[in-house]
């Protein structure tokens, strides 16, 4: 779905991937500390067909001295070009050096570059290039500026965040796991804990990681025109209606957030009815309900995308606002019966064992639903929409997209998601179709009542943290499981280690 | 086990068992209102087989009167007698009613007989009458005043706190359920916080019950003699090394403690080492650790009480104290194996079946495990020992009997108790084997990995809120459980309704 606002990104080196080396360090002394996992910004922006350059300032290296040193994490191996002031024998800001690394990436259009830099002269020298500029600072990640200068120039948030969703550190996890073997347990004593622990050292790139604190939970709301073909025994004006009730604290999912302190934010990405009461929602309507996918498509693909950018935009709002866990909730009459036929389009399953009972519906309506879900993924695999995009507007929901969109736009922030049931799953699966490589920023909260959702849990191989019946939606099961979650990490960094303790070792 | 210091018990009526009507209400107005579930604990001392009577004040009633007043929630029945100041022509503190119904109880020693009353006329009459006096008082619910009646005249604390485990309340367990369909959200959508919110009800007596905080997490430490036996790979001294690093907060349990608000206690019923460094632990030693279990019994009978009596006061105390919640957490090197054969023991399974891991022991020490185990269970069985009491004595550990007085305790205390892994779930057997009305007030926080507690959640009908592996003690899963213990509650009390949120119904 990529139309980028840029086909190539040069960096500066020194201040902006790698800490600065103290001046009149010898060149054989040089050794590489990335800034803000470099190498994991690299790779995703590689991943989505950026071409990759590097230009530094540099009193003796050439080329092959600044590769050698980058050749580490395979990031030499990702830059298409590497260009010195020694090579081209004029500094920054002087564009010489810019203006070979785009003759080596093949950029005929300077505007179709991004030159990321920490200081003036890498500003002016792509002025003088006719490229674009963005500034690395310490106030902010460098896939961040990256991901910030994207949107600056246009693209649209769910683009800009895919392309910013790298690789997870595994060295980080590797160290989460030395580290568990110093700590006063047996070892492997706490389990799914430390299977966490380790997981969420790889999304933040650091052992221990930051205990993801504050958290915050979206509720993306949407109405379904399939709501008219009978699958449901609530009516359609409850979407808004329980939009208002979260948003003014008397939902489960209200009271829960409340004792877990998890801040809630709600989304109306197309709820069909007026919201009651003045009640705090973030407007973003797409539309007012999808259309009926028991008679055609849910939704055009430009909605689609639109939702799509609704979910991402508000999940990088989120974490520019502090959030250090993301969590998914929903609300939406209905609901489930997109959900089921995601599943069973994405993971390729059948209909009738995918569909549930949702809310808690009769044998009858259960019938209607199973045959309402077969018909559409007919429909729609037929026709080959067999991808995240095409599925979402054949026969998902506002609120899916939104999903998908805060779950790649979380990943893209480096911020671990916690998703709820059946509806969020759903909705990873179409992240996940879109950027494969999500996958490990996502943590499923809690197994939902609901056969789809365990079907995802199966089809990616995840394992819920719990398993309590509930099948509520709005992000129930996963605000109970974000305490589990901050506890993993507490573990990791403050609990004492045998020397510190003094306790003694087995035998 | 029972050497009770009553063998009855007498109630005044209004303002001690009812509350008290207003000046000048008709006797056909009248109706009963229980002060502090007055009922349950008249079936507690009923059930220890204390003779219960009620002597009231009263202008016209007379004993048929006041039985067809009291006549609900089974309490007339439970009533040996009942005599009025009309029956017997004077009112207290003439000790006239109270002699009279000492004479129906059959009672001849009044010193073995124990008067609860509001006012100083009840005082009055019992010096008159030559019983002892406990008054109820506002800030002091019933049932606290008769335990702790029972202490002031030489009772031990486990004694005195089971003969007040009463039943649970069931119609607070029905009001609970019948609210559960009056909030906004489908019916049964919150699934087993239903249950949990139900059985909260149930032990507090109110719907919806208090959201149970502060919670107390109480760690009981002992050593084992069995260690000689070759059972475990760490040293003996650990269990004191740990004390210490739990009550300086650097264990993993300190760690889960603090982000849960959990206030953490450290209780030494028998630690055989030094515990290093001052930190603050309560010194409660029986003896500096059991007897080796494979070579004898662990524990006289004196020694189990004794150990059943810390933990029964340790509850009572933190109940006083302000907890709410109550929590059980362990260490011990070496308990594990106590733990399989109490299991074994009292819930009818084979050593093998029962004996795990523990902290992760080699398969050469597994099979001696195991064989310490089977021999003991077989000795215990050929002795008879199959009661609670005698089953801790011959094979248990000295926080084993801690933790069952500590679960007793908080029952009488109408607390409800997080259990965690199988070394509470063994001392679990114990308090049922003892007080089979401990059942309802427990809650199984987690599915420890050891085979001894799959069993014990089978033996009791216990379902676990989590399943995340551990395989720890300290009481770490049951901590992590008590977020979501507090949020069953939190969802009955706070939640909005249909009509407070303006959510329509399902057609």
């Amino acid at each position: 779905m990529s139309s980028l606002p840029f086909d190539a990104v040069l960096f500066d080196i020194g201040g902006t991937l790698v800490v600065e080396a103290e001046p009149g360090t010898a060149t054989t002394d040089l050794s590489v500390r990335w800034i803000d996992g470099a190498p994991r910004t690299l790779a995703a922006l590689a991943g989505v067909g950026l071409r990759l350059g590097a230009v530094t300032d540099t009193s003796v290296m050439t080329e092959a001295d600044v590769r050698a040193l980058l050749d580490v994490d395979g990031v030499s191996d990702l830059l298409g070009a590497v260009v010195t002031s020694v090579d081209v024998g004029a500094p920054k800001p002087d564009p010489a050096g810019v203006v070979e690394a785009m003759r080596r990436l093949a950029m005929t259009d300077p505007a179709r570059v991004l030159l990321v830099g920490d200081r003036d002269v890498d500003r002016g020298a792509a002025a003088a290039a006719g490229c674009a500029f963005a500034a690395v600072s310490p106030d902010r990640p460098l896939h961040r500026v990256v991901l910030d200068a994207l949107l600056a120039a246009g693209s649209s948030p769910v683009e800009a965040a895919a392309a910013l969703v790298g690789p997870v550190d595994v060295a980080a996890a590797a160290a989460a796991d030395a580290r568990q073997l110093t700590l006063t347990k047996p070892p492997g004593a706490l389990a799914e804990l430390e299977v966490l622990a380790s997981r969420l050292a790889a999304v933040a790139g650091a052992a221990p990681p930051p205990v993801p604190e504050p958290a915050a939970l979206a509720v993306f709301a949407g109405d379904h025109g399939v709501l008219e073909a009978g699958v449901s025994p609530w009516p359609r004006e409850v979407t808004a209606q329980m939009v208002a009730n979260v948003a003014t604290g008397g939902a489960a999912v209200s009271v829960l957030a409340r004792q877990a302190g998890v801040a809630v934010s709600v989304v109306d990405v197309g709820v069909a009815t007026p919201i009651p009461g003045g009640a705090p929602v973030v407007a973003a309507t797409v539309a007012p309900g999808t259309a009926d996918l028991s008679r055609g498509p849910a939704m055009t693909v430009a909605q689609a995308r639109a939702a799509l950018d609704v979910g991402a935009r508000h999940a990088l709002d989120l974490v520019a606002g502090g959030a250090r866990l993301l969590v998914t909730g929903d609300m939406g009459i209905g609901n489930t019966t997109p959900s089921a036929a995601l599943v069973a389009l994405l993971a390729g399953r059948t209909a009738e064992a995918v569909t549930g009972r949702g809310t808690g519906i009769d044998d009858p309506t259960l019938a209607r639903k199973v045959a309402v879900v077969e018909a559409a993924v007919d429909r729609a695999r037929q026709a080959g929409h067999l991808d995240g995009l095409h599925a979402l507007a054949e026969v998902g929901g506002f609120e899916h997209a939104a999903l998908a969109g805060f779950v790649i736009g979380g990943a893209a922030a480096r911020v671990p998601v916690v998703v709820d049931g059946v509806i969020a799953l759903s909705a990873l699966l179409v992240a996940e179709s879109l950027v494969p490589a999500v996958a490990p920023y996502v943590i499923a909260g809690h197994r939902s009542a609901e056969p789809g959702a365990t079907a995802v849990l199966d089809h990616l191989g995840l394992r819920p943290l719990l398993d309590l019946g509930l099948r509520l939606g709005e992000g129930s099961g996963a605000v109970l499981a974000v305490p589990i979650v901050q506890a993993a990490a507490r573990l990791l960094a403050e609990m004492a280690t045998f020397d510190q303790a003094g306790v003694a070792g087995r035998s």
